[in-house]
């Protein structure tokens, strides 16, 4: 059994670690860290665990708790794993971390984006980003793990293949998204009422989403050029699921057969990642609850571009779910170990 | 493996039966009929099933398909089973009707509140209610299983420790309850659009409504006299949940504590009712997706009465769930074997 | 023109005073208060009101304003206005509170339900209890208007014919309603985030509500007795709306068309109380952004019971509707200026 | 008095511009049209007009009906208006179409996106296409206005000033907006089922959608030549609202401030478009049950893109509202007549 330790326990990532933690076969987990918490019993904040999950929250720090686990979750707020990390902990156990603090390369541009000073970027490069589907083998080796966002999660895979394989031109990709409510998390703001939310749509972090240097990175890589995008999210009335619409100009000649042979050719394999038949389109509700990314795509032939289209459930394969995902690489698991779950409609 | 196959498969409750036995490890889908969907793909109208279940649906009779599977699932409307089933056809493969047909004992009740001519009440008398925490002994011998209604379960199980240990006057007892949409069911009504059901509450079937008559049976056996309510359904715009508050009198004599006990009396070894601590009130998104019941009551001694509340997932312990609670039994099974899944929260 | 002042002006049902206003031909806005968002514009708060309304909220105190308007609302919490209102400042200029300071008669009730010192109970003589449809010519008169909750105002009109023609029972009325989110007001938190309140139902307050002692004292005026009832409140997933179901038994002889008179005989001529025809159920969504009540009932012949509903918005009828109504009461307008749109559906 | 029929009276836009224009001073409703309903008490399907509207509905056909009015309002499918209007019809009385069947000038456009036959192509040149803020001058003498979709309204208004003033490049125009259900319409349909729209998020029509030409069209006047753009609805979980995010590229030089003096330009004495300032996103819910649009912009250095948003309610400035505003223009009416509500929030 492995040994699991997590901080960040109560916010709604936290939550959904546990959820899939308790329906896989082979980890035990040895404690639970919510510093607004600390003293209470788990299940009567999450009352969905009542008479399943008899823990309570602790409040100690990283350095007393790092010896007891072979792997740490932080679901945390950006800075926190960054500025307890040292390289003596990270000797002593392995990190999933659910922030952003180790999945930009470029420390400056981390800073830039985030209005924070790292406080350990010597760490940086002993960091894997996560994406299962990308960085697989590299993922099995790390002891620092930075899991992905959750818009950058469905940004990246959806136009993934057209990149890869260059059949679309990088300078024009527009992606718009939107996300459901707990993407927002489980602080009291007066922004994320029920009031507030219910019945209302809108754009927000305009040209300054923190995900965009993530989604422009890791699809530079795949370029093998640099790429700028415009990335545009929306907040949408629902608990759950992230919905990206991507827009690019197809380079010359490229059909929409060469398209379908690029998803099919980096995904027909990946038990995770769904390319819907010809004329679906992804719908959040279907990935709801699972690690499912279902993805398709429509060529305009009129404008000579192809609308792309990706969804997920946020708190799965867009946080927890990746995040166990990983861990079962990094610990030679089955990698769908504990993530086999149907969908749950409606 | 147990050969299973569904009748109704794309109704929600259909649906919500594939969802849990796919997770059931002792069980093999042989078959999935649907009338309106005969020859599609079963993953094409429920597309959470992409790539997870590669069936069609079929169109053919259950004379032809008894004989290849050892229960089979009917989530059908009013009158279908009762209108098809025989006895030799029962003596080949066991059955779990969702639907009212066997649910209760009078076939007069039944037909006056059900307004159908019930065609083969001779097999009443086999059938045997499929109320878990109270029947179960009865349930592990029955061919012919009676899965009850989602209001019901929720109301009965709410009452049934004060009304088995006569703590409350039954002639007061009240009974107020909500439910989400998908209660409804999945026909294409006006009634329930979207834009008519979401931002409203409103009760409905009052006096009228058929679980009324299936409460008042169960509740009448518990206390050992004939019971009389008054049940008022709502719908409220969510997806899932039904929550019932119930208002009695009680006793001369009775107290909190008396009430406690008998609610640990028979729940405290129960898996699947949860008696919430002194002070939690149910909440319907503690159970969703899950095949718990969580109860409690508060007691008021200005009036001296006791308000009971209950609240589960109307697809799972409402129906799917209870129904696979339901054939654990029937089959010698682990009773929790594919319902050990934590509710989905948010 | 008369002049208004509204302290309390950033809460979900101040901004609903003001929307009311604005469309109303007599009235002339003077100054908004609001301690929280002292020195902002009111337009950056709510900005529905964007090149609408250019005001600024104010920090002042009420002793420096009560010169200036002829009415102050005061949508503030509980304690709020009985703090600071005195005789001289009553004399200055009239008060519609929207609050419960001075709603309930015996200042020790108050007391005991509210958990707060009542700072100025020689007040409480002089309010008068502004249900317009049973107190209009008392509020016609006075200059401090208590202004009833929004659960009470619904739960009481829907049984007031009743209970005032002694067609009921008084010791077996049970009341259970359903609120929208937006009752909860727009203080930051956890428990009223989207996340938390979507796709869910609870019941609260169990048997404590403060509404109750409202309703008790209303419908006692009504019978010529002292009543008691059960009043359980609950939480549903929607912005607005009261639906209040409420059952007791009949007195011996009394029948459906009794019942209908009696509801005829006092809202027959009432513009803002619609007794529905027989056999519809008030539906929330039908008076949304109105000021209507609308209300019907069932009898049920086996029980003998009846079950009354009512249904209303619980921002307009249910606490900003009604005290424009109850200003147009006490300044001699036609009742309804203001207040005269139709429910906005879907 | 301007007298008014309605045809198509119980759709979600016939009942809205009923709403409406109860509100209006001038304006008296003759007669309502509903082929599914025609014998019906209007306020039996609506109940929120339950003593508000005494009116029944209609099986008339038009041409029994157009002597009788001053003004036709057809709220129909598409085509219906086309196959029954003749000049003789259109001497007698106005129209104002909600359909699109006179929206697009060239009739094989029409048809192609269409599917269907157009029957009276030689009225499209007496259509007055009805965007208030564009082509007011031309509205005020029509006899047929053909009133703008949703997703036109709110797409060509958000972008209109930058066409116009060419400051984006039109080739890089990409548009995607998100709707509420109602603009779905009233239809038994499966997929706008509570339960099938309720928790997720979709796009639809990709590629393919109807507005597309609209748009095109309307933008391609503004610039000078002809525009084709990528349009991407998208399908939320709210009743009303359209948001839509448009993303072009800059032409060289073009700053921020040119922008905001192009929106001054255009929208500054517009009663309904309502240019937020700088930093504030346009949020539908500030729209609601108004006329207004909410548009704003922010400028990408980093890519030289603008991303312009804009907000409206989908049943009243995409199509009942936008319709009265015309009605006004057509009959000299002030402009806002019945249309001055503030927006409803929450």
């Amino acid at each position: 059994m492995v040994k699991v330790g997590i901080i960040g326990a109560t916010g709604y990532a936290g939550n959904e670690i546990i959820r899939l933690l308790l329906n896989h076969k082979d980890v035990e987990i040895k404690w639970l860290v919510s510093r607004s918490f600390a003293g209470q019993k788990f299940a009567d904040i999450y009352r969905n665990y009542f008479e399943v999950l008899d823990m309570e929250c602790s409040g100690k720090e990283l350095s007393e708790l790092a010896d007891s686990v072979d792997v740490v979750f932080t679901a945390t707020p950006q800075g926190y794993l960054s500025s307890v990390l040292t390289n003596e902990i990270l000797e002593k156990t392995k990190f999933i971390d659910l922030s952003a603090d180790y999945r930009i390369r470029d420390v400056f541009t981390y800073e830039k984006w985030y209005h924070i000073e790292h406080k350990s970027p010597e760490l940086i490069q002993k960091a894997v980003y996560g994406l299962c589907e990308v960085n697989r083998e590299k993922i099995k080796n790390t002891r620092l793990l930075a899991n992905p966002g959750c818009y950058t999660t469905c940004s990246i895979l959806t136009a993934y293949p057209l990149v890869k394989e260059h059949l679309i031109d990088p300078d024009t990709l527009i992606i718009n998204a939107l996300s459901g409510v707990s993407g927002a998390g489980r602080g009291a703001k007066v922004a994320n009422l029920f009031c507030e939310v219910n019945e209302s749509a809108k754009a927000y972090g305009v040209t300054t989403h923190r995900h965009t240097p993530e989604i422009e990175e890791q699809l530079s890589y795949a370029y093998g050029d640099p790429i700028m995008i415009n990335f545009t999210p929306h907040l949408v009335p629902m608990n759950r699921g992230i919905l990206a619409t991507e827009t690019a100009t197809l380079k010359e000649g490229v059909t929409a057969e060469d398209i379908r042979n690029a998803y099919n050719k980096y995904y027909k394999d990946e038990f995770f990642v769904r390319v819907l038949n010809e004329g679906q389109t992804p719908e959040t509700r279907f990935t709801e609850g699972s690690n499912f990314v279902d993805v398709n795509f429509q060529v305009d032939e009129r404008t000579n571009r192809v609308v792309m289209m990706g969804a997920l459930d946020n708190l799965v394969k867009g946080a927890a779910g990746q995040a166990v995902q990983n861990m079962n690489l990094m610990f030679g698991f089955d990698e769908a170990e504990g993530l086999k779950s149907v969908p749950m409609v409606p």
